[in-house]
């Protein structure tokens, strides 16, 4: 049964049951799922990214159209971890359409697939976790099942899914191991965390394997504006994971490379295309350019959800994300300083003034522009190796890599993983 | 009269005096000085960055202790303007000892300039303003002047800095013109402006200049974190002055160069050594990495007195401030959700918490250090040129400069443009 395979993979990952949260909770680190499909109510339990690190809070729903929304406020961030949340909105909606005739349902089903992928666009697990429950469906149909049956092979592929994301995060942690040596300082960016997966992270999750196993391993984490998801999400999980850490504003990377001794750069991605490019948070490529200047070697770990096998680095589409992401902090300044008679009552609450600030491209005298890409993109020759849940490789490697191939890797690891716990 | 000179220079600029500031502002750009003194109250009056951009207020004093905090909570910044301050510093010290004994006076005038010049140990001009200021008092001392003339002396150097730091700043404009083009696309960092000098600022003066003449200048201004520099000062700067602008984090570097083809990068500087480092605002080491990638020319623009004859670039002291500076924005934001029952009652209200940050330099498991440089150093190979008051130089020909030369050189400047105002 899927429900035993799905509890015997999380038990084994050290995960247990919090009646409280109503989500599953690592026992050693406290760290949770980031999200949880709860298959008897029909619903979907992740943690609120937007509330950490000031509390942790579960956020629920049954409504697939509320799965956008939090995708979209960026409750539900990190490109695995949406792609795992895109493929739950999935059942959530085929439960809704149960009443439909079945290629009614596929074909609406359809719809709520690219609905979902789209919300970001630059994270391409999503596109890709999406279209493979799609294609269940799909086949469902052919087959000439039910509405009833179809939306069950949904909700047991997206939750087939999940399992496969957490075995095959477990494998990337356990790969990326030898590139973590004892005395190590590395350099990390934004959140390339359990918090970015279903559980077990990329980039972070091989430094807490490597921490867990007693290396003496020192991680500088950035604070990432405009988000800060290195300040307010890195530092809450490192913290739960016992990893010691510096951290720094955005623009001291060669100030932290000189003082610390920054032994290599480990980040995650929200896409990797053939020809050798990463896109991911916004500062990794200034990152890559300024370590490649210092010979610092540069690791991307990825699962293999963020292959892009259509596109190349060239096309990859960039999120601009609405100016406020920058703007907000200074509000919440000038209330500060106000409540604290630091400012007088007539001083501004909001910098710029929404009357100087303009949304075309090339401002005029007077006017600023916001530029708020929510992503960019590192070419391969500043890139040392790839590392995903199916393998390592140079930037140049990838472009030999079979979309086939690699999906059936990555069913062999999992299936050999699920066969060690007697569930496959 | 002393007087009539500042007015005449004052007034050469384009500023008149706003009773209801208490001080002079420019009357096209409506940006006041960032300094003045009124010797007739012995008044040091300065616009309040710390309130910047959400008010226009001034900030004054008539004891020098003032000026001192003022300093170490960036009421008053920038290194030029530091500079400024800690020599009005001097008079107002000064004028409370006048009933000590000459040698007593001179003597405590020493300690007062020590105090004044250590509160920030990078930037280097005050240094060597306060100096020549107390060199003045000794040179009174030793021509047997009473106390009373000798406090007199300093009114009157500290005043003449001043006109002199305003000719110089001007000067700095018109030279640095010639290295700004129409459809110039310039990438700047913190607040090398008019804010960080008595007025007319170093980089962005040039640029005010250009635009000023007609150019067709587009800025990019840097958040400058963690101080926020760049998004609360420059933009009010340079709104004032209607310049064109666009706002990025501070991981954003490559990506507004590439989306905004950034043809040049000018920067202030904090002090620069005669083998050519340059020390400025954290993160100015970063953009000379990244611009030297891109193969695009990297300039400083600063006044003479940041010139440091005596050390070489590898003993320019590194100010590291508090960690507060990176985490206060984090409780206003708790706080503010808080406020708007985005967060539970319970939510912490400081991140990371207290008793999990170290001020070890290296942090333990379940620790966390904030490091938090004020300041880098950008080494000569990565800077197109230095662009000074006195002159423009390659970082190499630094070397060659002799501080004599130089001082004569500033003298010649400003004489002649006294003499062009009939003041001389």
């Amino acid at each position: 049964m899927l429900s035993d395979r799905l509890l015997k993979v999380l038990k084994s990952l050290g995960m247990a049951y919090n009646d409280e949260l109503g989500t599953f909770v690592h026992r050693r680190t406290q760290i949770p799922l980031s999200i949880y499909y709860d298959p008897k109510e029909g619903e979907v339990r992740a943690i609120d990214q937007t509330k950490l690190p000031y509390e942790l809070s579960i956020w629920k729903t049954r409504d697939w159209k509320d799965v956008v929304l939090a995708i979209k406020q960026m409750i539900i961030r990190g490109a695995p971890l949406i792609g795992c949340a895109g493929g739950f909105a999935l059942p959530l909606a085929a439960r809704k359409l149960r009443e439909r005739k079945p290629n009614k349902l596929v074909e609406e089903l359809s719809d709520v697939a690219q609905r979902v992928a789209s919300v970001r666009p630059t994270a391409v697990d999503v596109e890709n976790i999406t279209k493979r429950i799609v294609n269940t469906a799909r086949q469902a149909l052919a087959d000439g099942l039910s509405s009833q049956a179809i939306a069950e092979k949904v909700e047991y592929e997206a939750i087939d899914v999940f399992v496969d994301n957490l075995i095959l995060n477990k494998a990337l942690r356990d790969r990326g191991r030898e590139f973590i040596q004892d005395g190590d300082v590395v350099l990390t960016h934004c959140n390339p965390g359990s918090l970015a997966t279903s559980y077990g992270g990329s980039a972070l999750g091989i430094i807490e394997e490597a921490v867990a196993g007693g290396s003496n391993v020192l991680v500088v984490v950035k604070e990432t504006r405009p988000r800060c998801q290195g300040y307010k999400l890195t530092t809450w999980e490192l913290l739960m994971a016992k990893v010691p850490m510096v951290v720094i504003s955005d623009n001291m990377v060669s100030s932290a490379i000189d003082r610390y001794n920054v032994t290599k750069v480990l980040v995650g991605a929200d896409r990797i295309t053939r020809d050798g490019y990463v896109a991911n948070k916004i500062g990794t490529h200034d990152i890559a350019l300024i370590a490649s200047s210092y010979q610092i070697p540069f690791y991307v770990a990825a699962p293999y959800s963020t292959l892009d096998f259509l596109r190349k680095g060239a096309q990859i589409p960039i999120e601009e994300r609405d100016r406020s992401e920058l703007t907000k902090f200074y509000r919440h300044e000038s209330l500060f300083m106000k409540g604290s008679d630091l400012l007088s009552v007539d001083a501004l609450e909001n910098w710029p003034e929404e009357a100087k600030l303009t949304e075309k491209d090339r401002p005029s005298r007077g006017e600023i522009r916001i530029y708020n890409p929510a992503f960019d993109v590192t070419p391969p020759n500043l890139i040392s190796q790839v590392i995903l849940d199916v393998g390592t490789y140079s930037p140049n490697q990838l472009g030999t890599l079979d979309e086939n191939a690699v999906k059936e890797e990555a069913k062999k690891i999992v299936d050999s993983y699920l066969a060690s716990l007697g569930v496959l």
